[in-house]
């Protein structure tokens, strides 16, 4: 049997739900293929999104008209904005969400999408002709064809599961592994490897000491992850935090002999930022202690998540550890935690648009391109359902900046530079901080997506809205004049110099001890400014705000940012043989030759190239 | 890793959460072992609970103390009393659920039960030691032990899944088969065999001309199926009704040569009552229309089921055909159905306890008896559950009658008659009907479930006020007169005989143009005394009337229940050598061998046992 569509998208996790919607919201005929319509959108690891750099992504996901911040606000039992004693450039929003609901919200998202089918089937192999990706067949023996297929399969393909010396193949606990679509890829010239996850033990709520943990607390400020967002549905439940101890760690080196990570047993590489536990004793071998956080799964379900306990040690191992820890001295698991080996492809075989260089109409996003991470996943799957969308219209891909989004550097780290361990977003990796931030995504984002046709009107119009509201706050705080005897005495008493003649509102506002907050309690006419607006009063305020006390950093920035554009600009791809290029190094040939970056700015940030290979290009393309 | 338990029960579906909740509510420590905890109770095939005496066994399970119908009543979508213009002994509830939130609501009663863990793993082996269970090994090499294992696989246990000619190994769609357990259980002289089942298409709401199809509307009355229950708080949502036709059926037959009931790919016996639409054909050439019936899978989902429409013909097959009902004509599909064959374990090797007459402490129950559906199912699971608990506090088993429960009727035809196809409730499989009402469970087990502990004190004092409220408007209507001159206008307008004398309210009551409910309008003091009660004036008015209407045919079963409980009474097992018993034909002492039964009433049951039979072992037994 033989379905046609525009789009196919194998896999229903966090990537291939955004790419879903985004290809089917931009008018494509889209159908995702997924073993399993109950699963849409698991979260197999921790029940959480957001977090330091991820919390942007899934900001920058929502200003461009993506799912995932909408269905985390509906969802969310815990919101947090992490760093927020730091500044703004590196806000980053973190929620625990309800694990089953935020399956159901996905799935009703889902369900609710014009031009997007749903088919319940594995990909057995892929259909290539032509050099162009034409579809794929399925373990039943469906044939859906397509113009362009997007590959989110996750950790499904040949995965195989560890816990201790116990191996079981598959693509997640109680779920079957895919084993035979890789091959199909890496036959058409495109090469696969091996990674490695893991995740921890699920606690009994009932058997925990609470009274020998630390709460933490949710917030409940206005913020959200999405822009278009109106609340949090949910009962807001805390987290926990216990620690570590010598005792839990002489246990657990107790287990290494059979510890799958360090008796050969597992090859791969794991995720450097979310190492398991005993990967944590052999990295920091001096110290006796590591924080955990125990969160919960759900507003109802006893099931809680121990975060910072990831392992693939025998599981007796592993709970006779957890009992060592005053409050888990009772413990009760409904499962040990796992580690899993999965294939993916290097993503330097990709363009920017994720699509493949060898096979054109063939996408990869996700997992399978050596991240981890359910936002570097939707954000990926976005993009490709964007792109793929966009191919099928015959028009241009959609590329973002690294001055532009989160989502543009991982996406240029990784088709550039590559990945030899899961790829995590961090701040770091971005050098346009202050121009990334959680509170702007819509204004860098929100009116591309709407000339592509991905965020709708009403999404356009709310931004322009808040657009014009932080305009006009600005501009009033720029303008608005104050003198000496209006605000001295309070500036005394907040501790900042007094003023010696007038200024304007703006030049108080860049001092770390004012806000526009305190101020307007001070200034009446600011005070009236700020509530100006009909809607979203103190996330315009936040943004104006923002823009003012940082005006100096973002400006110059914004400096560098237009510096490196003009290297943006300057296309090199097809236009060097490199292999014959004697004037650069050996590396810089063969990783030139590998790469073939798109612009001599991509060149430059390709490890090994170094300043002097650009300069050869620089010249000989006459500049 | 060795975790100990009382009670082992491996498997968590219907009849698992009943059996794991029944053992830990009656105060044995329990550990319930499924593969996904995500898939507690999951409806594998159609998104409705009880319906022609299998709504009976949910009421009857629920009046146990059991938990299918607070289950059922807080997930309904959709509500039915179905035969209702019959006779009550048939009336029988019916409502289709949110399948997800059916799920949901299960676990959240596992996870809120004493007694009872969940670990998440896979059985791999049961472990035997000196004839009796003594636990399990997991495939991820944990080792449970308990003094009682309760084996409810379902269809996991070497499930393989079928469509056309593409087998795939699996235990249910999207889940993996048990490979080895089977084989760990047979070993020890148990036997295994084979048997099929199959599931319809899911359909995509949005693909569907509803114009083109019947509505069916749910009711809205009192009815629901726990006692303790307090309404139905889901949006309730209507079924639809459509029918094959000729071109159906021909493009139907134009794949019967890939169909692997009728190509000799599927050996083994499917449900008789539950047939594929190709069986339906094969069975009834001569009829060119099968109704179908379309349901919702939920409040909020697309997905709709296809009841009558269970299929394994290849999946263009099953669309195509779909394709040609008019309300269907561009209908899309999630997936297409497919049949699963799975091991089952013969039920005449189990006591009436569902313990094993080979190794004890093994308990079966649920598909693995060779039954087919939910209720069924969790009717065996609470009976195992119960008498798992009873014997790990060395009590006596919990045996229900044939005149007691549609339960009793099952389970002793289970066990004395063997199955040679998958087994389903219907009433015409009790000889006592008029005793086994779905009004009426309360009153037949409530009493006897508090006296094992099982319902707890609420539920007892529940039925006690209602019992209270039964008999108080019995006896009034009983005896309280009523004059020619008071009612004769009102029964000619109702079309029945005037009164010549005066009578009772209990003899009106007794004509089938009469109603409690038309009394009460017409006699104030009866509907004082309908109103009397706080609580459930409904549910109490229809069972006094019942009671009243129908006590000559209650009276009459009831002695015929109290002649055959003679037979029950005289226990056999044991008493005779029935190889060395010449007096018995061949097939007589080979059945009552093999079957072994408990009392001269089971024996008289057994297929291929004479009258004369059971006369030479009355004989022999000196009465």
């Amino acid at each position: 049997m033989t379905l046609k569509y525009d789009v196919l998208v194998i896999g229903g996790g966090h990537a291939g739900c955004e790419a879903a919607t985004a290809a089917a919201n931009m008018g494509a005929h889209t159908c995702l293929v997924t073993m399993d319509m109950n699963k849409i959108a698991q979260m197999s690891c921790n029940p959480a999104v957001g977090g330091i750099a991820k919390g942007q992504i899934v900001r920058e996901i929502d200003a461009l008209g993506g799912q995932m911040g909408l269905v985390t606000d509906a969802t969310a039992i815990q919101f947090r904005m992490l760093n927020r004693s730091k500044g703004p450039a590196v806000w980053s929003p973190r929620a625990q969400c309800d694990r089953e609901k935020f399956i159901w919200q996905w799935r009703t998202v889902l369900d609710h999408t014009p031009n997007l089918d749903i088919w319940q089937d594995q990909a057995e192999e892929l259909i290539v002709e032509h050099g162009q990706a034409a579809g794929i067949m399925t373990i039943w023996g469906a044939e859906l064809r397509a113009r362009c297929i997007i590959v989110t399969a996750g950790t499904f393909l040949n995965g195989l599961m560890h816990i201790g010396r116990h191996m079981v193949p598959g693509g997640r606990i109680a779920e079957p592994a895919v084993p035979r679509f890789t091959e199909s890829i890496t036959r058409h010239g495109i090469t696969s490897a091996r990674m490695k996850t893991g995740t921890p033990v699920r606690i009994d709520r009932r058997s925990v000491h609470f009274e020998d943990m630390e709460i933490q607390e949710g917030e409940t400020d206005f913020h959200r992850f999405s822009f278009m967002g109106s609340g949090r549905p949910l009962q807001q439940l805390p987290c926990w935090t216990c620690y570590t101890n010598r005792n839990v760690h002489d246990t657990l080196r107790g287990g290494l002999a059979d510890s799958p990570l360090y008796n050969g047993q597992i090859k791969s590489i794991g995720p450097r930022y979310c190492p398991s536990i005993e990967t944590k004793l052999m990295t920091f071998p001096d110290k006796d202690i590591h924080p955990l956080f125990l969160e919960p799964e759900g507003e109802n379900t006893n099931e809680m998540y121990l975060n910072g306990f990831s392992s693939s040690l025998p599981m007796e191992v592993q709970i006779e550890a957890l009992r060592k820890i005053p409050a888990l001295r009772d413990v009760k698991v409904y499962r040990p935690g796992y580690a899993i080996e999965y294939d993916f492809f290097d993503p330097t075989q990709l363009k920017h648009s994720l699509e493949s260089k060898t096979i054109s109409g063939l996408f990869f996003a996700g997992q399978v391109n050596g991240t981890t991470g359910y936002e570097e996943a939707a954000g990926q799957g976005l993009v490709a359902g964007i792109n793929a969308a966009l191919l099928c219209g015959g028009n241009k891909p959609f590329i973002m900046r690294r001055d532009e989004s989160y989502i543009g550097v991982l996406i240029d780290d990784l088709v550039t530079k590559g990945v030899d361990e899961p790829y995590r977003m961090f701040t770091s990796r971005a050098e346009y901080r202050i121009l990334l931030r959680q509170d702007d995504a819509d204004a860098r984002l929100t009116e591309r997506a709407y000339s592509i046709g991905l965020a709708k009107r009403e999404r356009y119009d709310h931004w322009m809205k808040k657009k014009t509201g932080i305009s006009y706050l600005e501009h009033f705080c720029e303008t608005q004049p104050v003198k000496p005897r209006e605000i001295n005495d309070a500036l005394e008493r907040l501790g900042t110099t007094p003023l010696r003649e007038g200024c304007r509102l703006s030049d108080l506002i860049g001092r770390p001890q004012i806000s526009i907050e305190i101020l307007s309690e001070l200034i009446p006419q600011l005070k009236e400014a700020v509530n100006k607006p009909e809607n979203r009063k103190e996330e315009i305020a936040e943004a104006a705000e923002i823009r003012i006390k940082y005006k100096g950093y973002i400006e110059r920035e914004r400096m560098v940012a237009e510096k490196m554009h003009r290297l943006e600009n300057i296309k090199i791809k097809g236009h060097f043989k490199y292999s014959e290029m004697q004037q650069l190094s050996t590396e810089a040939r063969q990783k030139l030759e590998k790469i073939n970056p798109e612009t001599l700015a991509q060149a430059s940030r390709i490890p090994g190239i170094s300043p002097s290979d650009i300069n050869v290009m620089l010249v000989l393309i006459g500049r």
